[in-house]
């Protein structure tokens, strides 16, 4: 996505060897200008695929998956990120293994919000390591929903998330995928 | 606005004396057509206020502010609630108290995103002790902007912060306001 890529260049911020700020107009200030255009090309690329639900995580997620759910005419779920490891039998739950904080998180979403019935398109502003788009999957698969794939604002293609999802039969569609990147030389995108 | 309280009466569940469980589209789940008609309404009572930046905090927060924020043209900022309480120079912070959950968090603004030039809308999903609204407007002040007002989609108003902020002299907007609610009533709306 043209219009992306060109906004990456000239906003975001390469800091050391895999961060990539981009918080003036993705995860903390929000364009939303953007994120209709954004929402327009996630619907183009997964009309006809018969999404009755678009599934994210908080926080950053949150947004996009709003603005896009216009175009679709669904609903968005948004998991939360637990605290607590509460083994409460409304929720799905799943581990989110972060390699990058060294951290486990607890994900969950109500089993009122996603069953048998749900056709879901999973969005979310980053793919690297891929694994929150792993919980989210995880919980999916929990509630017997069918996945349509999943949608991805920015995708670190030099980290193997995007790659070894692919390879397991997902569909990803990334709107912007960075083929690699460095405070000197800015961001190169794959394609 | 007559569409909302229709839905909270019908989806609402009350628990206890003071929990209204609305995440069957508020908060969890999000309905996004009706996130479309209390946008317009917010827009409706904040038009010509001038209004070039609207301030939420995360999570439940940030659907509605970006919905909303394609009518008024403007970007969103979402305050992060942040674990470490690290005095960061480049951040705007604010202690908020949670009554309910006994904490004190940290919440944190770029300074890169809110100045003396901006024109800010608050909005959230909740108002009850007004708290995380307490938190918004020190950061809004630390960062020199005009405050417009603050919309929030249900306000508990048999808890004070909605009228204490008002005599305070803020405009608060509030979409829906309950008066009172009991498991065995349901809830009571205050116009």
């Amino acid at each position: 996505m043209e219009l992306l890529k060109r906004r990456i260049r000239e906003d975001g911020q390469v800091k050391g060897a895999d961060v990539l700020k981009v918080d003036s107009f993705l995860n903390h200030q929000m364009d939303i200008a953007l994120f209709v255009e954004i929402g327009k090309e996630f619907y183009k690329r997964f009309a006809h695929c018969g999404v009755n639900k678009i599934l994210t995580i908080e926080a950053s997620g949150i947004g996009v998956a709003c603005i896009t759910a216009q175009f679709f005419h669904c609903p968005v779920v948004f998991a939360k990120k637990s605290k607590t490891s509460n083994l409460d039998d409304r929720l799905y739950h799943a581990k989110v293994v972060s390699f990058t904080h060294a951290t486990v998180s607890d994900v969950v979403v109500s089993r009122d919000y996603l069953g048998p019935q749900d056709n879901v398109l999973i969005l979310d502003d980053f793919l690297a390591n891929g694994e929150a788009l792993r919980g989210l999957l995880d919980i999916l698969r929990q509630a017997g929903s069918q996945v349509v794939g999943a949608g991805i604002v920015i995708e670190k293609a030099f980290q193997p998330g995007g790659a070894q999802l692919r390879r397991e039969g997902l569909r990803v569609e990334s709107l912007a995928r960075v083929a690699s990147m460095s405070e000197e030389g800015g961001v190169v995108f794959a394609d």
